[in-house]
């Protein structure tokens, strides 16, 4: 597979699993085609919403050898390479590379807070002994580690390291935080960002990427809306994205994997739960995403 | 062996162990038998200083092994059986009962943020599945998750829920917190607190135990705070805990975890380092910390 050029639409499946965590080869091949049939530019598999740090090494190259299989090699997967040890992330990212992931995907899991260079060394060590390309994973809310532009900078630099996905901004701090890792990352590095109900804002500001949720379940709306501002028509694509409102109140209220799952489960597209401890969501939130569902006529 | 009150002094060693993850027996015996022959109360394998998430269930079951038959059924010992996944916890608390543990120590551990009521359904099923009693273990600052008085008092009634571990409180703050827990929880319920710069005071406004890294490699000291409070002799206890100011303050510094590997190394007790991605500390830091133990006569 030629290199990959982090841009436009990434889909963010889900990953169905039984209750001792074992993947469910056919339902995330149905996610993963209905994604690639929408057209989105890449597959994100394994993220936060795919629960990688729940699956063991045999089951993530499980998911990983599916969503291959059924992207057939006409959409690039990344791939989550996230783990709490150097070692074992290292181990991931070469199972990655060798079953033909297009980029690891690499979080700064964390238990013992981490410091700037201690995760400085984790990522170069994952990239040296890997040869795999890395988008780094920039998620506080769930590794409760920052990357800073300083660090990012520094990052970006070293072989191998070929884009951020960033958490959401608000709307009226997404072109600063743009303009701050611009100045600090080398041309053609990529930006982008994840928090579906802020990335259209980050597309319009200029971000090369949307890493998106709603993408890996309903990846039309999605599309549309990469599509619009990539034509330049930021009256639609905001319009699109503020049809969806409802929906990312239920995101912001519930965590967008919470609501996903929910969603997947009320269309019939599968029936797994999240793992314990994340419990399935109770019958009046789910009574609320059904009505939101019908409402946006999402399917 | 008998139920256990968890009271006084508890010692949490560091488990020393190979970059590839492999525990070193002898090294943690070392470990736990100077605790042992210095009279700590308990010893707390496996805690985040033992940094229990980053080892493997069958390198955890050889650390506890290895801890049990050092110290002998004389000093009971409870054992981090903490992990992302509900079954995961599950298999580990039945690993800890079939070998011999008093106690287990269970935290949050989380990516996905947690709710209360998904830790409630993650520590019932625990203790259920498991019959080993437990000790809740609120550590915000590693699992990012914080057991608010409500959740400890709903889970202080379920079957085997003995104890509660919670955070350093500030010295102005602890009678207050003690009050809160006490106020939810039954009679002989077990209150104790970590963070060592913080405990005495803690001890002293009438906390049940000291969870303690300092003990895991330097017992003595800890062991003469915690009988100076136990006899009552209170400004006894506050001047050995001020003496060991410059060691609370490289503590808070590099953290705890960090400065008692260096320590180990220092005086020869055991020369592993920290699991990676945490580095150890480098040359500035352990000349510091190297002049402290010295200046403190610690061995």
């Amino acid at each position: 597979m030629t290199p990959m050029r982090l841009t436009g639409l990434s889909a963010f499946p889900i990953t169905p699993a039984d209750a001792g965590g074992r993947v469910d080869g056919p339902a995330l091949r149905r996610l993963v085609a209905r994604s690639c049939k929408a057209g989105v530019d890449s597959i994100g598999l394994l993220g936060s919403t795919g629960s990688y740090p729940y699956l063991t090494r045999e089951e993530r190259r499980r998911a990983l050898d599916a969503t291959l299989d059924e992207a057939g090699g006409r959409v690039p997967v990344m791939v989550g390479i996230g783990a709490l040890r150097t070692d074992e992330a290292v181990r991931l990212a070469q199972d990655a590379r060798a079953a033909g992931a297009a980029v690891g995907l690499l979080a700064a899991v964390s238990y013992t807070p981490l410091t700037d260079e201690e995760v400085y060394e984790h990522v170069a060590a994952v990239a040296r002994h890997s040869d795999l390309p890395l988008c780094l994973y920039d998620n506080p809310t769930t590794t409760h580690f920052r990357f800073g532009p300083e660090l990012i900078g520094r990052l970006s630099r070293l072989p191998g390291i070929v884009a951020v996905k960033s958490p959401g901004q608000e709307p009226q701090a997404v072109a600063g935080h743009l303009a701050t890792l611009r100045a600090t990352v080398p041309p053609g590095f990529s930006l982008g960002y994840s928090g579906d109900w802020t990335t259209t804002e980050a597309l319009i500001a200029g971000a090369d990427a949307w890493y998106s949720v709603v993408a890996g379940l309903f990846p039309q709306v999605a599309v549309e809306i990469v599509r619009a501002v990539q034509r330049g028509e930021v009256a639609e694509a905001r319009r699109l994205d503020g049809r969806l409102g409802l929906l990312w109140a239920l995101f912001r209220h519930y965590s967008s994997l919470r609501v996903i799952y929910a969603c997947a489960d009320l269309l019939d597209l599968c029936h797994a739960a999240p793992p314990r401890p994340i419990l399935p969501l109770g019958e009046e939130a789910r009574g609320r995403i059904a009505e939101v569902i019908r409402g946006l006529d999402l399917r």
